[in-house]
């Protein structure tokens, strides 16, 4: 841990609390598409054209949205009003309204780190809807900037690592997701801390064990303080 | 002149062609459309869900595709098929996979530039949508990096120039609006060019003209090169 010189933090899930918003907008849609199939069956649909719209739409609320009203025309072939579809869009737009709810002791565990690291925010999803969080969540002063990630795989970190002119064994990732914060950042030589959160989207789970010189599990975000001494 | 390290460039319709293809989606947006309302109203309403929708979803294709999805509705007072949407959003998605034509000479130009100036570019736009114009017209390697940003006005450029570790007279901004690509950058004491492009978004027009120490307008991007002496 030594050699330390960024500290990035994931922030949905992470920092902030966000899948536990989505699971209950899912849940809304699926009320709404209820007299036209079962909600488990809504469900799979919703996540196939989500899946399916990542490589053109990307992460975040906005491609949310969209998969929604296609999953809606889907399902129903037609036979609701395009008015579901202002219902659909307040669902979405409520989601980017949200309170932004901290998770753990994160501000004072911050406070403690700051100025002996270089604090950055490494994300996923929309562009506004991330600065907009980092904004209401009071952190950003904490904080050099937020880095918005199209997605998390090698070739993301390795831009990342450039941009911020770090070394990997230099660099260590703090994030909820084993395979978007912690698998890809081993594989180029930096360091990862997983601090899983009590729910994670369907796309983000690994079914195997990570085992790794350079990786460590944390109940929650305040453990931190025994690695880094502080 | 002399004291520049850092170039950005602005993308949509300084690097490539963007303007041009949003006027092709809206314009078939207005035909789906014509059976409820003139092209003219229709711009009119579809103009006014995007403004409304900026502070909520940013810039880009996903919230232009929301924005025309809302004024469908709206326009129709539901009496158009759900199905309608499909018909929409397959218009967006074919503005997510339009042919990256680039504008002028701009790659002989890049190559001139490179190794004597950080070379950046710095958008608006979906994130996805922005790296993936950005790979495709293959100038990426002669850019330190792409930034997209959530907007474009005075304090995104201070945070930009923050994270670039650069002062403002060390800064040029090259783009085609002068509202979000020069009056900003100047604001803050940076140098700006101006390179207007046939067409400009509604949004991003002034109607003063800019006079300014460090400011100057280009007919075309290759004029540069007398302007760095390359």
């Amino acid at each position: 841990m030594n050699s330390i010189k960024v500290i990035a933090f994931d922030a949905d899930d992470t920092l902030w609390i966000n899948e536990t918003y989505f699971n209950d907008a899912e849940k809304q849609f699926c009320i709404l598409m209820e007299n036209y199939l079962s909600h488990q069956s809504t469900s799979a649909i919703l996540f196939e054209k989500q899946i399916n719209n990542l490589p053109l739409y990307g992460y975040g609320i906005k491609g949310f949205i969209l998969s929604m009203i296609e999953a809606a025309s889907q399902i129903t072939n037609g036979t609701i009003n395009i008015k579901a579809t202002d219902h659909i869009i307040r669902i979405g737009k409520d989601l980017l309204t949200k309170p932004v709810e901290l998770i753990d002791d994160v501000e004072s565990i911050l406070e403690k780190l700051q100025g002996k690291y270089k604090l950055v925010v490494a994300t996923k999803g929309d562009l506004k809807d991330q600065h907009r969080k980092l904004h209401k969540s009071g952190l950003g002063p904490y904080f050099h900037h937020i880095e918005v990630m199209s997605d998390k795989k090698e070739l993301d970190y390795q831009k990342l690592l450039k941009r911020l002119d770090v070394q990997p064994e230099e660099f260590i990732m703090i994030g909820n997701s084993l395979k978007s914060d912690v698998l890809p950042v081993l594989d180029i030589g930096g360091h990862a801390i997983h601090i899983p959160f009590h729910t994670t989207w369907a796309h983000e789970r690994i079914d195997f064990e990570v085992i790794h010189p350079k990786f460590t599990t944390l109940k929650k975000l305040s453990e931190i303080e025994k690695l880094f001494n502080i």
